[in-house]
């Protein structure tokens, strides 16, 4: 595939590698030509001010100047995430100990969590660079994403899953029709496969492989969000959940974007990372004080940051220490009670990867690394209700009775 | 409980009874002193315009001067419901005959269905007539709506459901917290058990009891948001579901009221109620040509609008037979094709009264009862992921294969 002079990926100009700076044009590319590494998208930024923002519309595409999308993105269907709710949380806030924080709540996308951002995007690139077919291998939210996405488009999905995945999992992202591949193997052989596929399919658009690095801009617009919606400026603290680190690096990313355009003030913020215990690499490496991060065998309730070899590792240790943050885990138990104490204070039931960042704020604030009288932002990147079975067992009525209220009396609840 | 002079209600200046039209003060009432018909709030609007509205913020607060609550309702910690997005749905109108077509995708509340707007109603109505326990009897998003907005707002709440309800509905109202009482017994026993805890816990707030005045005039927001998101005019045609009843009527009465208000021009529209055939008590009377509705045991996988005996079944008829409209059912197997219909061509994965919907939207323009070339919307008032077990029989993937290549290729995927 080659870009025509019709080709329209907005502000975006080339690709720049992120380990050796070389630069190449704007294409459906993803590894340095020079040295294999990861290819990130470069802008030249026309004229975004706070105004033009506000009058675009309400989801992502408000932020379309800073995105490689086409300037005309909004004309096509696509599934029009994001703009959820930031939600002041003064009663998690107590329980914690802190003065002032907030939830950016990203199960209100779509189809509940913040992969409808990074699939839109990488949807609306994909079809710009002519792909005619959005893939991705998956266990989950990525899997409904892209599915219900392509579904909206009109354009055909491929979605490959290990075959052992959940029954409830299959039917969440099998009811938007496209293909739907279950594997025989773990989600490693599906991800090598999907990359094989990637390369021998030409019109195939693998959003987390082949077109990843405009997939990953997607992340942004959570950024820019949280700045938005606290009144056009940043916050002291944020904590985000590491998965991959490529959603972390993309944050901050924004709000460096941000501040270089002129829209919120300069400030220092500091930057954290939450991941559980049993698939904690980036959080060991920060530890140990090394550079580099050591893949691990995952082993986790929290199944959507379970990536044992995180891309973005590397890129994670950057930014948490050049903004003087930390990378902390959690034990699955503490997850659980990040998700219910979530839920019991702000109504908000979150996915486990929710608990592990509601966990990690709590250890963060307990050991000090994190200053509880500073405006602190956490990240709710899914839905509860795609992970009930973390919290299946931890969560039960407060009482049965017989329908009188005889019973209803007897049983003390008033 | 009495109100005290510093009880704001906004706009609501009285009770006044569907029936009788007996008026009495505002008040924790719900049926008529004079003929135990149903009460409904009448209102003394101040002026409300496009402009005022635009401005509020991004939920249904923005039309807190149309609704019985506070003028500080934004004060108060709540869940923030609404502006849900209107999805124009170009596929599913094609695959229907239909020419203009829009989906209320309500799905995108907090707790992913049309239940957080009339609990957030009742709850800011409940808190400013003195209860102090948010309760309910439910078999589902109700009881996820009120956990979570009590948790939200830090008061107490008490939810009833049966005690056979699956685990996974369980777990999805208990990990609220609050109080969550499981009672022996079907539906019908947990409500009638409702109203009579309702009758003597002075307190107790039932949202869809003793302050169903207040939570009914919650579903007027839907109404509200659809004029204003269709750029301050009202569609030509309507589909609602219908379970009570209400929210059918409420919308009417919302687009009523906007006419009244100046805020969109004049103009008919046809208001459609759809139902399951396993509970269409109301479509029977229409189809009948009765005025009143007789009961049914409901037997339909579309458990969200399963009320044998809808409250406000006769003021459907009222509206669907002076606007032109109809009330038309279907099928548990159309329910399940509607849903499958409606993810596969616009990505909206909607629960079971979002298949009803789709299903009956079919059947209206096969039967030449709606008008395929007038502008219609129809409302997804639920999530696909809270009923799982209608679809999971009937979708599957479409192939499994080893994690090779060459199985890919075998199996003739590309």
């Amino acid at each position: 595939m080659a870009l025509t002079p019709a080709t329209d990926l907005g502000p975006a100009t080339a690709l720049t590698c992120r380990e050796c700076g070389h630069t190449r044009e704007l294409g459906p590319h993803y590894a340095c030509e020079e040295c294999f590494g990861p290819l990130e998208i470069s802008y030249d930024f026309a004229d975004v001010t706070r105004a033009s923002i506000e009058a675009g519309p309400r989801n992502i595409w408000r932020y379309r100047g800073l995105l490689p999308v086409p300037g005309n993105v909004t004309d096509t269907p696509n599934t029009e995430p994001g703009l959820t709710r930031l939600v002041r949380a003064d009663q998690l806030a107590e329980a914690l100990g802190l003065q002032r924080l907030w939830v950016k709540d990203d199960s209100g996308n779509p189809t509940h969590s913040f992969k409808d951002r990074v699939v839109a995007v990488a949807l609306a690139a994909a079809r710009e660079l002519g792909f005619k077919v959005l893939a991705c291998p998956s266990t989950g939210n990525l899997a409904n994403a892209v599915a219900a996405a392509a579904a909206r488009a009109g354009i055909r999905s491929a979605v490959f899953v290990p075959s052992n995945l959940e029954s409830q999992k299959i039917i969440t992202t099998a009811v938007y029709g496209g293909t739907f591949v279950t594997v025989d193997g773990n989600y490693d052989d599906v991800n090598r496969l999907a990359s094989e596929i990637a390369g021998e399919q030409d019109g195939w658009a693998f959003v987390n492989v082949n077109v990843r690095p405009y997939y990953a801009e997607g992340s942004k617009t959570l950024g820019y969000e949280i700045a938005e919606q606290l009144g056009w400026r940043l916050p002291d603290q944020i904590v985000v959940p590491v998965a991959s680190g490529s959603q972390l690096t993309k944050i901050d990313k924004a709000f460096q974007e941000f501040i270089r355009l002129g829209l919120v003030e300069d400030k220092p913020y500091q930057v954290f990372g939450a991941q559980a215990a049993g698939c904690g690499p980036v959080a060991a490496a920060f530890k140990a004080g090394h550079d580099v991060v050591r893949p691990v065998k995952p082993d986790t309730i929290a199944k959507s940051l379970a990536i044992g070899n995180p891309a973005d590792g590397p890129y994670v240790l950057d930014v948490v220490r050049r903004t003087g943050g930390a990378v902390e885990d959690v034990t699955d138990a503490e997850v659980v009670e990040g998700i219910r104490l979530l839920a019991r204070t702000e109504g908000i039931f979150g996915e486990t990867a929710g608990g592990v960042t509601v966990g990690v704020l709590r250890k963060l604030v307990e050991s000090g690394a994190l200053d509880p009288s500073a405006e602190t932002v956490i990240i709710n990147s899914g839905d509860g209700l795609k992970t009930l079975d973390a919290i299946s067992s931890s969560v039960a009525p407060s009482a049965n009775i017989a329908p009188t209220l005889e019973a209803f009396r007897a049983a003390d609840l008033a």
